[in-house]
C-alpha cells in the first residue's frame, strides 16, 4: 500500500489509502489576499500566526505555506514564514512556490521531511525541482500539466502524471513520494469535469498506485453554494481514491465531507474524531443535554 | 438499464442509474410528530398541506405519505391524505404503511402508478403485499429483513433482497418494479456500517441490478452534526449506485449532497438544477449582484 510520509521535527503524517484523509490547510497564502500580502511584505506575520492556529484548531493534518507576493523577496519571506509556522505547530508543512529559489530557501530552513508544492510535467521544471526533492529528501506534489498546458483530456493528464513519476524515479525519488494533483476543472465551464476527474482519480489509484491531492474548490468555480458542491465532490472523490486535498478546514461543509468520508470508509474508529470535532462545547454552567439541544436547534433548517 | 417508473395522473418519474437522484420527501409522516398525529386523527390536514408544498418547493422528486397513528382508522386517513396530496401536487407518491389494509385503501384512491412502501422478506408479508402490487400495477420498496430480523451481515441482507425479487417475479412483478432498501445501520453503534453498506449497495447495483432506496439519516443516529454526516454518506452511496432515498429535502446539507452528486456524475446538464435551486432569489428592487453577494456573505464562515 502506497504511503507518503511527511514530517515536522516531532510529528509524522502518513498520506495513504488506508489512512484518514489528509487535510492540507490552504490559508497561509497571500494570493488574492491583498492585506495579507502587504503585511507579509512588510514583515508583519500576525495574520499568518492567526491562520496557523485557526487551521490547527479546525483539524488540519498539514499546512500549506505560500509567500508568493509580486516584487517581494519571496525566498526570504517564505523561509521566515516557515520558521514562524514551525515554531507555532508541529504539523508538517507543504512548501508552496512557483519559484525554485524560494522552494530551496524553504527547504533549507524546514525541520523534517516536507511536501514540496509543486513540480509539473514541463521538462525545465522537472530538471529544476526534482534534484531539490532528492537533495532534501522531500516528497513532491506533481501537477499533471506540461509544456502543452492543461489538457481537458483526462487520459493525457494521466500520462503526464505517469511521466513525472518516471522522471522522479530517474532521480531516485520513489513513487510513494510523488503525490499527484490531477487538476480539478470547474464543472460550470466543463460539463463532464466531474465524470472525468472521478475516473482519473480511480486510475491514479489503481494503475499508478499513487497518492493524490487537489484544490477541490476549483470544481465549483462560478457556481452558487460552492461549499455544498465542494462537499459532495470531496466525499465522492475520496470514495474513488483521493487521499488528500488542499482546502480550508474552517469551511464546515467541506470539513464534514472529508471527516464524514473517513467514517463511511471505516477510518474513524468509534467516530472519535467526528464526535470530538462536532460535539457542542459545553457552555459554562449549562447541562450537557442543554448544550446538545442548542446545537441541534441551530443546525435544523 | 433498470428503470423504475412511478407516476401520478399527469407526471412520470423514473428512478434509474442514469437519472438524477430521486428524492422521496419523508415529511408527511406522523411517526414521532405528536402534533401532526393528533391533527390528522382529528381530520385537520393543514400541516400535511404545508409539508406537501414545502417539500415540492424544496425539490422533492416524489413524496412519501404515511398515516400511521395508533388507534386511528389508518386506512381511511391514509386514503384521505393521498387524495389531498394528489390535489396539491403532481409529484408521484410512495404509499407508506405497515398495515396491508391501509396500503390497499391507499392504492384504491391513488391516481397513477404508486411506489408502495414496503414489503419485507417475511413470507406472510410477501404473500399479503405482492398480490396487491400486481393487482394495482404498482412498484414496491423491498426491505432486506425477514423472519429472523435484520441481519448485521450485508451478505445475508443481499440474499433477502434477492429472495424478494424472486418472489415478486413469481407474482409477475418485474425486478425493475422492486426498489431495494438495504437497511442503513447507525455507524455510531456498528463501526463498519459504512464499509458494509457501500459494498451492499454496489452488489445490489451490479449483481441484482435493482434500484435502491434508504433512510439515510439512520446512518448518523446518535452522533452530532447529523446533517453533515448524512450528506457525506449520501454522496458516497450515490457513487456506489444508490438511486433514491427517503429524506427531508428541506435539510440543505443533504439536499446539496444529492444535487451535488448529480453534478459530479454528469446528471445535471449545465448545472441548471443546481443554479436554479441555490441561486439567491432576488429581493425586490435589489440588483442581481447585490443578491448574489448577500448569499455569499451568509455562507462564508
Amino acid at each position: 500500500m502506497t504511503e507518503t510520509i511527511i514530517s515536522s521535527a516531532s510529528k509524522e503524517v502518513i498520506i495513504g489509502f488506508d489512512k484518514p484523509f489528509c487535510i492540507i490547510g490552504e490559508r497561509i497564502n497571500p494570493t488574492g489576499r491583498k492585506l495579507l500580502a502587504a503585511e507579509m511584505a512588510a514583515g508583519d506575520f500576525s495574520r499568518v500566526e492567526a491562520d496557523t492556529l485557526a487551521q490547527v484548531a479546525a483539524g488540519a493534518t498539514m499546512l500549506d505555506v505560500n509567500a508568493g507576493i509580486p516584487l517581494a523577496d519571496e525566498p526570504k519571506i517564505l523561509a521566515d514564514t516557515i520558521k514562524l509556522v514551525q515554531s507555532l505547530t508541529d504539523l508538517p508543512i507543504s512548501i508552496d512556490s512557483s519559484i525554485v529559489a524560494a522552494l530551496e530557501s524553504g527547504l533549507k530552513v524546514y525541520q523534517g521531511k516536507a511536501l514540496v508544492n509543486s513540480v509539473t510535467g514541463e521538462e525545465e521544471r522537472l530538471e529544476q525541482v526534482l534534484p531539490l526533492i532528492k537533495k532534501y529528501g522531500a516528497a513532491v506534489v506533481a501537477i499533471s500539466n506540461d509544456e502543452t498546458g492543461i489538457s481537458e483530456d483526462p487520459d493525457v493528464r494521466f500520462e503526464v502524471a505517469k511521466k513525472i513519476v518516471e522522471h522522479a524515479a530517474d532521480y531516485g525519488i520513489k513513487a510513494c513520494d510523488v503525490v499527484v494533483d490531477p487538476l480539478v476543472m470547474p464543472v460550470g465551464a466543463l460539463n463532464d469535469a466531474g465524470v472525468q476527474i472521478m475516473k482519473l482519480i480511480r486510475r491514479l489509484r489503481d494503475e499508478l498506485k499513487v497518492n493524490t491531492t487537489c484544490g477541490a474548490s476549483n470544481f465549483s468555480f462560478g457556481l452558487p453554494n460552492r461549499h455544498g458542491l465542494n462537499a459532495a465532490f470531496l466525499s465522492m472523490a475520496i470514495r474513488e481514491g483521493l487521499t488528500s486535498a488542499i482546502m480550508n478546514p474552517l469551511h464546515e461543509p467541506e470539513l464534514a465531507a472529508v471527516k464524514g468520508a473517513d467514517i463511511v470508509m471505516g477510518k474513524d474508529p468509534n467516530c472519535k474524531t467526528w464526535i470530538k470535532k462536532f460535539r457542542e462545547p459545553m457552555p459554562e454552567g449549562s447541562s450537557a443535554a442543554a448544550g446538545r439541544e442548542g446545537r441541534r436547534r441551530r443546525r435544523a433548517r
